[in-house]
Order: structure tokens, then C-alpha cells, then sequence
């Protein structure tokens, strides 16, 4: 596993010749000094290893028939935007009150102007991500009203809370991306919350990050905010922003989404166009129903925003949970949902599309066994489906209602697994290790073998909250469970936490907006 | 996912036809009868969706020129067994002292006598399973010396635990085997142990069952209590015992493994002969040197029970854990292993072999999120790599040295969601589900559909453990986690378990067997 790509930065790094007078170089060389010791941050994944793929060339065929039907004869609403609406109608479709039907074939077409993978930059030009093609991209856990840690219990987030994530974020090598709302600061006002989130991730990581999709002006003040990180020739020319933007399944876009939507589009930012979906409620129970629904919902919203801006970035998103039929509760790592998700993926991919979807998600209430499992049942099918963009790969509790600390932690160290499963093999004649077996021969061991002794430092993933050790040490260490173990973890990782350099001219800057912004309105908290 | 699926049932359910004038289809209705109402026991798996094959032909074709090298070159030990010796010699291997040398093709000439698939009998037919081809078969936990459970602890295995364990291996819908060693009963003299345990298995269940390995003469006496079972002339022309022979890697059999290999190859009964393998310790550090050993050490051991026997039927094993290079213990649900697992079913299904590997392994000292992950970690790739025959797949702990009453019915649980994820995808006209996308149309739901109503009893998997409640409720049930509920669902279990009929003469045959057999010789503790 490398993670220095060349190529990579190559493509990806551009974003560190922008901005107001910053000596990349310099900062550079600071910053490996500072980080001597520490985890080595991770690149995006390239992934070295095939797909997996589960649905054959005729269920494809009747799953993208189904969503041309869906599109054609039901129709998607676009629902309080007079302006969609006439954008949709000017470009070809049939416009009836809000229902918008697609002729066949139009909807395809215009996503065909999508392209199949873009750079979001990071203001650390070493985070950048390319997201589409043969990546993928980790971000943390996006939108709980509620935290939980260890000590403290269940509680409402605060941005307190919301800084801590984000530092947490930052200190986690294999999650590329800081993310968005990690969780909903509610001490702050509704219609200021955007502002100290947007400043949180630019501040306190330099990692790649989301904007405000609740209001189509608090996506405008992302994208203010991110010129005076970038440079405004910057941002004019570059994505520097990824965002939300939720589908109301079934078949339904609401003002809210379409104007943030728009806002994104025409300033080429990139939008996730996700139908969300508890099978069962919002779409039918039946993986084939979910997905035919999904593409449909997904491309209707992707051809809107071609429609808005040809070429602008783009990924289609895909969240499908089963719910419980008797509680009407949303349930997570079934196998149903991850059947829908190795199948969107393809979809996505025929599509030519950079694909959203999976995550590390649960219904549990504590980080336990059944979170485990039920986390593992979405983020390994995330992984070796190609999912490009995956929210929520860490810090996910209780059905997206909390932002869990020991969960984020515990999550992190699964994708560095996944990170380095996606690597593959090593067949160079080190990873055949012939030399090895002549050496030792029958009936004795490696352990000191000159390859064991040359490659044991890197041959196996090391696990930052498992415990290998012997049942009596593990005992006389307080018979800790993983949650316990994390709790220390998490600790010790915000004690030790070191903001990443900004530019204080930048810094006071963004502060002087935000401060302005706030100035210039009264507190809403609805 | 068909629970009766006839064609099955007419290949592998031919054992009813023996024994000792057992009225199969009067048993058959009674069971049904009693069955009412309980979870229904789950066929073994034939999958429908594909395999996940991550090596490339290139890699594939060095990996098996590697084995090559290995057995022409380096060579295989077989210890203390001349008569093993003399076979290899008399069949084309180059014999030096114990260090047998296969020339290149003759190991994988031989493997080709062995059957691609075939059926295990069970006392009850509809339990047979099939071994092989695109079936997988799910087996509990094998070997370990201590067993857990919440309320007692960690503690010493006894009979009592083993008959607890086959029982509650008996009632998981999703367990189709009742495996062979599920703990180790500690108080039973270990020459009399086999007796007692075969006992456990023909007694409180009638799935299929392994036989004893740890000495020929316990081999024989598993053979011998199977006839009272089957029938002499049933056993005699099928198999109705598959047994765990283990290499002693690197490149040796010794002379246990031997002797129990050749009684059951002479008597047609099933061998799993797995090199079993710490990465580091027991072969190279590297998954491509893990990979070439193991298939070297496989066909070596497939390739002699073929020279035993031919048409013998075998199944080739791999286990790989790697290992913490600082203490030397061995971990689980690390990415390295999983790479061998997907890479090991390759090369079996291209020797035309069933293959053992993979099961719910963690080192997790307790069913904490540790062991959930790593579980989930080898038991997905289990399923989507195509392993025929699974091991260890529920109730492993902390490294194979507890049998865990709770991790059990966990693990089980998630066997279930395996076996629906490997149903694949309802491409039916109900399963496209657009009689419902039409009802219900943009902007409404679908909870009360016609389709949903027609299908929300089947639709999602139901988990027996996980808890989807709302936070409220859980919290008012005592807040518990996983481990807490599974433990009462064990008891549960165990207070309603119904031992499977068995016909009270072949019980007292067996009971006399045993009772002479016991009598025989004088208790051994080592």
C-alpha cells in the first residue's frame, strides 16, 4: 500500500498553488516533521482488486428497463421550484403540474454529461480525492442529532461535540474526508449551525469537506466560504465542496434540495443525488423494486442537474435499509440492503457514474456485537462493491441517530482493513516468498526466517482496538471490552491532537465572514 | 429461499432407506407435527449468485507452479508411518528417509480421482447435505478446551457442555451440520472421549456429524458406531462421516493424521485435509507464500488418500490466521487471510475439489464488537468465496480456545443473513415489484400497499439477537447489549429443546458399544 501515489498527486493536487501566499513546500516539510511518529494518513483507495458483482446482464437489462418506465409513464415531482420545473420542460420533458415524465432515453442521456470522475481538492493538496472511476473515498458518519461516548451516555450534539469529530476525523488514516454534518450542532441556531460546521472542518482538518445543502443561501455561503480558503479563481474552476442532496422517495424532489442543488451545479461543486430509502416505506420491499426505484429517482435528479450546468460533477447515490415490518423501525445489515447495494454499484458503473453508497451502519443503541456485525454487513459490501463516496464509514450508531466517539474510532480501524484488502496480492517474487519455504523446509517455522525478519514490520494489518493478548494479561488489564479499549483510544487521540497549519490570514478571514453573517441575522432555532 | 427443494432431497436423502426398521415416513409426519411452529431448519446452501474471485489467471498459474516446486523440490515429510511411505513409493513419489518428493503432475494427477462433490448423509435424510460444487454447508465450532457463557465465565469443557452445544448447534436454523469437537469434554478420559461425543452427536441431533481423528482405533470405533446407526451395508457404500485432518505445517503429516486418514479413505468416509496455518509461524508472512504452501501441503495429502483409495472423497482445507509479530499470538479477521480464503477457493474449484476454510473466527476474549467484526470479516468472504464446507462457523472465541455459548447463537443468526444473501435476487415479476411503484406513486409510501402486504412476512431477514427498538424501549428492557440478549436466548433454547427421535433400538445398540468399548481398557489422561 502506498501512499505517496505520484499519479495520484499528480492528478489531485492542485488545489496548494491557490490560495493567499501559502509556501506549500515549507508547510510540507513542517507538517512531516510534526507527524513523525504518528499513523500515516492514507491516500484514497485505488483499488488493485476485481469487483464483485452479483446481478447478471438480463436482471440489469430489467432493472434499467423498469426505471425508463418509472421515468416515462409514473414521473418524478419536482416539487415548489417553478424554475425546475421550466428547466425540465425547456430540455425535453413532459411537464404536468409538478410531475416531470422523461421521454425514454432522456434522462440517460443527460447524465452521459456527468463526468465519470472528478477531483474534489482539499486545502491540503496531499488530501485531495479523486472520486469516480476505480477509487474510493472514506468520510465519517453525516447528520445525528444526538452523540454518545462512553463515559457520558446518549446526549443532544453540540458543536463541541461537532469539533471533536472532526478532530477525530482528521487523526483517522483511512478516512480521507472530513465529511459534512458528523453531527447537528443543536446548541447553535438552525440558520447559523452551517457556518461554525463549514469553519470546524476548514480549521480544525484539512482534509477534503461538505457543504450545507438546508437552504439554497447557506449553500451560497459554503461556497463563500470555501473562496476565501481557495481563492475565488479557484473554486470558479475547481471542486473544493461535495453535498447531500437527498431525493424525498418516492419519486419527489423538494425546493429545499433543488435549490441547494442549484447553487452546487452552476459553481461546478459536486452533488450526491441519493433516493434514501427504508425498503418498505419509501419503495417496495424487493431488492429489483429498490433498485429500478433508485436508478430512476438518481437519474431524474442527475439529469437535472446537467440540466443546470452540463458537466457538472455528479455521483449517484444509493441508501436503502429494510425496515422492521413490526416496529416500522429501520434495520441495518440485513442481507437485503446489501444485495441492492452490490447491484446499484453496477448500475451506477453502466451508467458511467461515481457511485455513493454503504457505510458502516447499525441499528444498535451501543457500540456491541450486533453494531459489529451489522457494520461489517454494509461496509465490506461497500468495499468490494467499488462504492466511490461512502458516508457514514465511521461513527454511525442507533440507526443514524447518534454520532458515536468510540464507534468512530472502532469504524476507522475496519476500513484501514478494508484499505488494505483492496490492495490485493503482492506477486512479486518478495510476496512469493519461495525463498522462505526453501529456507525453512518441513516440520520447522518462520519466525526467524530472513523474509519473516525483512517483512514482518508491514506483512499484516495491525488493528488499533483489537486485543491478541492472552487471556491472563487481557484479565489483569481489566477485562476490557472493544467499547472500553476505544474509550481510551479516543482519549488519548484528543489530547494528543495538533490543529493541521492555516494561514491566519485565511483563518481571520473566514472568521470575519462568518462573524458578519451572523451579525446579519436573527437567531432561528426552527 | 427454498427450504424443500426436491431435487435436493432426492440426491442426498437416501440414508431413511437403512438402518435398523426405522418406519420413515410415520417418523418423518411426527416430526412435522412437533416441528410446528419452530424455526424452520434451513437446507444447506446452493448458491445463486456468483463467486467473489479476486486472483487473476496470472497469479493463479504462478501459485500453482509454486505447489509444483514445492512438492518436486522441497518435498513433504510424512512422519513415522512406513506404510504411508511405501504407497507414496509405490505410486511414483521419490522417497528419501520421510521426505517424499511428488514429481511434477503427480500430485494433481491423483487429486483428480477424488469426487468433485458428494453427499454426506445424515440419520435423518432430510439433513443430508450435499459437499461440493456450488453448495455450502455450515458446521459449529471445533476443538477448543474451555467454553464461556455470560452468566458462568470462562471455565473447562465438560460432557454436559458438549451435549449443550450439540443441542443448541441442533435448533440454528442455518447450522446444517452438528459438526464434530464443538468443545473439548475435558472430564471424560481423553481414550474414551470419541465415545462419548459421537454419542452427543447421534443422540441430541440428526444433522450430519464428523468422526474422531486423534487415533486410528477411534476412527474405527466411529466407523463402527455409525454402522449401528446406518446400517453396516449403508456405511459401506456411502458416506456418512466426514473427519478434520490437519497437516502439521509446514510439509508434514504425522503419524495421527495418517492413521485416521487411511481408515476413513478405506471405508469411503470424507477427509478435509487442511495444512492449518499461522502466517509467519507456520509458512511465509506473505498471502501468495501462504497460498502456494497450503495448495502444495493439500494436494500432497489429497494426492495419498486418492493412492489409498481411489474415489475416496476429500475435501481441500485452509486455514490461515496471521500473527501478531509482537507477542506471536495468532489474529483473525485481518485483510490477509481473507485474501488467502477468496484465493484458496479458486485453486480448489480449478483442481475440481471441495474446499474447507473460513467460519466466525476472532480472537476477541468475549462476543464484544472485537469478535463481531472479525467474525463478520471471515464469514462474508466465506460466503462469497464459495467454500463448501465451513468449520468454525459459529461460536469460535478467542482463537479457537473457547466454545461460546452466546457467540453461538450469533454467529448463527448471521449464518442465516449469509444463507439469504447467497439466495440472490427475486427477479420474478413480484420481485420488480412495479405493481407497486405504480400504486403508490411520487410523494406517498409504501407501507400499506397491496405487494407490500402480500410480501412483508418474507421479505427481510428477521434477526433472532439484533434489537431495533426505539432507544425508549430498549432502555426500559434493562439497556442491553448483544451479549446480554443472546445469553437469554441460550437459555431459552436449552430449556425448550426436544431431542430429535431416534430408534430406541439402535440407542441401545449404540449405549452397549460404547459401555463394552469403555470397559475394554483402563481410563487415559493424556
Amino acid at each position: 500500500m502506498s501512499d505517496s501515489d505520484t499519479d495520484t498527486e499528480q492528478q489531485a493536487g492542485r488545489a496548494g498553488r491557490a490560495g493567499r501566499g501559502r509556501s506549500g513546500g515549507g508547510a510540507a516539510s513542517r507538517r512531516a516533521v510534526r507527524s513523525a511518529g504518528k499513523a500515516t494518513q492514507l491516500k484514497f483507495i485505488t483499488r488493485k482488486i476485481p469487483y464483485f458483482e452479483t446481478l447478471n446482464e438480463e436482471a440489469l437489462e430489467i432493472i434499467e428497463e423498469n426505471a425508463e418506465i418509472i421515468l416515462e409513464e409514473i414521473g418524478i415531482e419536482f416539487r415548489d421550484d417553478a424554475e425546475a420545473l421550466q428547466i425540465l420542460k425547456d430540455n425535453g420533458c413532459d411537464v404536468q403540474g409538478e410531475r416531470v415524465r422523461f421521454p425514454r432515453g432522456l434522462a440517460r442521456q443527460w447524465c452521459k454529461h456527468a463526468p465519470s470522475q472528478f477531483t474534489q481538492h482539499a486545502r491540503n493538496s496531499e488530501r485531495s480525492v479523486i472520486i469516480g472511476g476505480n477509487n474510493t473515498v472514506f468520510a465519517p458518519v453525516y447528520g445525528p442529532p444526538f452523540v454518545r461516548d462512553y463515559d457520558g451516555g446518549r446526549r443532544y450534539a453540540t458543536i463541541e461535540d461537532f469539533r471533536n469529530f472532526v478532530k477525530l476525523a482528521y487523526a483517522m488514516p483511512a478516512l480521507h474526508h472530513s465529511g459534512g454534518t458528523v453531527c447537528e450542532p443543536v446548541d447553535i441556531p438552525v440558520n447559523k449551525r452551517h457556518l461554525d460546521m463549514l469553519y470546524s472542518h476548514i480549521r480544525y482538518s484539512d482534509k477534503p469537506y461538505m457543504g450545507s445543502v438546508t437552504a439554497p443561501e447557506r449553500a451560497e455561503d459554503s461556497i463563500a466560504m470555501s473562496k476565501l480558503v481557495f481563492g475565488d479563481e479557484f473554486v470558479e474552476n475547481n471542486t473544493v465542496m461535495i453535498s447531500l442532496i437527498n431525493a424525498n422517495s418516492p419519486m419527489t424532489f423538494d425546493d429545499t434540495m433543488l435549490g441547494a442543488l442549484k447553487v452546487y451545479a452552476r459553481n461546478m461543486q459536486a452533488c450526491i443525488i441519493t433516493p434514501f430509502i427504508l425498503s418498505g416505506a419509501m419503495a417496495p420491499v424487493t431488492p429489483a423494486g429498490v433498485m429500478a426505484q433508485t436508478l430512476a429517482e438518481a437519474m431524474a435528479g442527475i439529469a437535472f442537474a446537467q440540466m443546470v450546468r452540463k458537466g457538472a460533477p455528479v455521483v449517484l447515490g444509493s441508501f436503502a435499509s429494510s425496515i422492521s415490518m413490526q416496529s416500522g423501525a429501520p434495520t441495518f445489515g440485513t442481507p437485503e440492503p446489501a444485495l441492492v447495494l452490490y447491484g446499484m454499484a453496477q448500475l451506477a458503473r453502466r451508467l458511467g457514474l461515481p457511485f455513493r453508497s454503504g457505510g458502516s451502519l447499525c441499528g444498535s443503541k451501543t457500540p456491541d456485537a450486533q453494531a459489529a456485525y451489522e457494520s461489517a454487513n454494509t461496509i465490506i459490501p461497500t468495499a468490494l462493491a467499488g462504492v466511490n463516496f461512502t458516508l457514514h464509514a465511521a461513527g454511525w450508531l442507533e440507526g443514524g441517530l447518534i454520532s458515536s466517539y468510540e464507534k468512530l474510532v472502532m469504524d476507522a480501524d475496519q476500513l484501514g482493513m478494508m484499505q488494505r484488502m483492496l490492495d490485493g496480492y503482492d506477486m512479486t517474487e518478495n510476496g512469493q516468498a519461495m525463498s522462505a519455504i526453501r529456507e525453512v523446509g518441513p516440520g520447522s517455522h518462520f519466525l526467524g526466517c530472513a523474509h519473516t525478519q525483512a517483512n514482518f514490520e508491514t506483512a499484516f494489518f495491525r488493528s488499533t482496538i483489537a486485543d491478541n493478548n492472552s487471556f491472563e494479561q487481557w484479565e489483569s488489564e481489566g477485562s476490557k471490552d472493544a467499547y472500553q479499549r476505544a474509550s481510551g483510544l479516543v482519549k488519548k487521540i484528543l489530547e494528543e491532537y495538533v490543529a493541521p497549519e492555516l494561514d491566519p490570514a485565511i483563518d481571520e478571514a473566514v472568521l470575519e465572514f462568518i462573524s458578519n453573517k451572523k451579525t446579519s441575522m436573527p437567531d432561528a432555532f426552527t
